[in-house]
């Protein structure tokens, strides 16, 4: 887990670790208005859906110091809402503080705002860390019948820098590094936005054995039995268990599932929408083209630079996402327990 | 086509196009000597099956100059077989030149090496003229049932940069721009070397419509219905058809085997190697983390920088190939014509 909390309160603001600047750079960053959390969202300074959602929370109570009137809640929703179209845990968060808040009396609205948003970030700690102890069983599993590390291979970043806690797919890495199960991570640097290299520096500063691959590299890597299971995370699950991802997980699945190695989605409960039937209706973000035309790295002199890859102007389709099958997951572990992609209906029933 | 050849002789020695600056600069460099061939397939000035093939032939005549005796010959044989390990061609170049010459006297030897060396030049013209032939019947059969272009996928760099002629995987593409069959290629990256963006520079040259993508969206794209054929190039293909190339062709393949998109494999027949009888005996070449870890690109004033993506020490496993098993290859598209990949030995038979 990286040294520095993704997210924290410190008086009337909360400090971040400001994630456009990882992995060269660790620095935090005070949101003190509402304009910034609103830029932090929007600008990636935060991301991974829970930490968005956060964000968003505690962006609400920063927002509310002064005025804390049924117009200013409305409009700091609206404001915060705007911030990223696509992520449901945003969404999700701000409809949880319009709940707790637009009854109360304007006088205790920011106090209370504070303590939702710190009750959403333990609320995340805690699934984190139900779903590493579920997961962690699989790997124990894996470790019993080798020996040497497990070797799981993910891709993109569902971890500690995503979330409030140990991660998604990370989180049972965490736990089995904790409990002395060796563990080897491959790390997919998941172009065009490498948030693998996210991952990459996160193990490190938890001190997680992992190797970097290119996402090119994850189909012969499985074929020649280098890998003992695959877990990611997810951005939507139907509710037929068909899994949007980061882009380039369809990929990983069809080869772990060619070569007989189990492939796991992590993901909080909540990202699984009962109102989706399949994953054909999961909308996928396309961006622009400048994200595969240009890249981000560390010149020899230790600045942050960016250089181009192609041409201005290159017509470069970014879908950010594609849909897994249900057909190739093995399971998906939640704070609830592991299931079959087919059985989410009766995993979490209260 | 590039504008420059990739290779030709000047007196004594032999220009190349100095591939490692593509596509920021268009520079020739000139190899003068044994080394100076070996250094050129090695750093991979020079890169594509067919085209290391020719530099190794062109660099046998360079290196015989002053001294053809057996000894010579074979020396420089061996230095140049040592260069790069996956790539059939090379060995079956340097396995022509060697049956050319060894039975002349050393006299004869360097003016028959550089005619030896041009006839595989031009040999490798009319190959890739006569893929292009066969595949372009492919996408004039799909274009006569689309309206708007032909969308063909393709990976690595299977074009005039890599053969002494229109390319493999590219060959049809040319020809269908010729003959006026609308088509739009789908270019993936193919980290970590990105040749990638090779194609698009001569699909660019050539006036040839074209989009970059990263290697992870191939999955998602292919799943949409936007690519209507993949075809790639190989740099070995076993008796059975299994095919080594690029690394990140298997996964291209498997998606496209998952959404019924015929995958076709294009290469000179000289690309079967019936000595080895499938894909598991085809030796994979690991190259250095490096690739991984830095990357190059073109700075904002304009000058070519590599900037470093992970931290040097970084584990990063980089195998260059991987293989395609033939289960999932509709077609292997050769100068003989076009054949299932379990059909390779009746196809060229004399």
């Amino acid at each position: 887990m990286p040294p520095t909390p993704t997210i924290r309160r410190e008086g009337d603001s909360v400090v971040i670790l400001d994630q456009t600047l990882l992995p060269y750079r660790s620095r935090t960053v005070r949101l003190r208005s509402l304009d910034d959390a609103a830029s932090a969202i929007q600008t990636m300074q935060v991301r991974g859906a829970p930490l968005i959602g956060a964000t968003a929370a505690f962006g609400v109570a920063i927002a509310l110091r002064e005025d804390a009137s049924d117009a200013r809640l409305a409009r700091v929703l609206e404001v915060l809402a705007a911030t990223r179209p696509t992520a449901v845990n945003l969404r999700w968060a701000l409809d949880r503080m319009r709940a707790r808040l637009a009854p109360l009396a304007d006088s205790s609205r920011h106090e209370a705002a504070w303590a939702e948003a710190e009750a959403i970030r333990s609320g995340d700690f805690e699934t984190c860390t139900a779903i590493g102890h579920h997961g962690v069983e699989l790997l124990q599993r894996i470790a019993a019948q080798r020996s040497g590390p497990v070797r799981v291979m993910t891709h993109c970043n569902a971890g500690a820098l995503a979330t409030l806690g140990p991660g998604t797919a990370l989180a049972p890495i965490y736990e089995a590094h904790a409990r002395g199960v060796p563990v080897h991570v491959l790390v997919s640097e998941t172009r065009p936005r490498n948030q693998g290299l996210l991952t990459a520096w996160e193990l490190r500063e938890a001190g997680v054995a992992h190797s970097l691959i290119t996402d090119n590299a994850a189909g012969i890597l499985l074929a020649r039995g280098d890998v003992d299971i695959v877990i990611t995370g997810a951005d939507r699950v139907a509710a037929n268990g068909d899994s949007a991802n980061k882009v380039g997980t369809y990929l990983k699945a069809l080869a772990a599932h060619d070569n007989g190695v189990p492939f796991y989605i992590a993901a909080p409960f909540s990202t699984v929408d009962f109102d989706c039937p399949d994953g054909a209706r999961i909308p996928i973000e396309d961006r622009g083209p400048e994200e595969v035309c240009v890249i981000r790295g560390e010149s020899e002199s230790g600045e942050i630079v960016a250089v181009r890859l192609a041409p201005e102007g290159t017509s470069a389709p970014n879908p950010a996402f594609d849909v897994t099958p249900a057909r190739l997951i093995t399971g998906i572990i939640t704070e609830c327990g592991i299931c079959p992609p087919g059985a989410l209906r009766t995993l979490c029933e209260p």
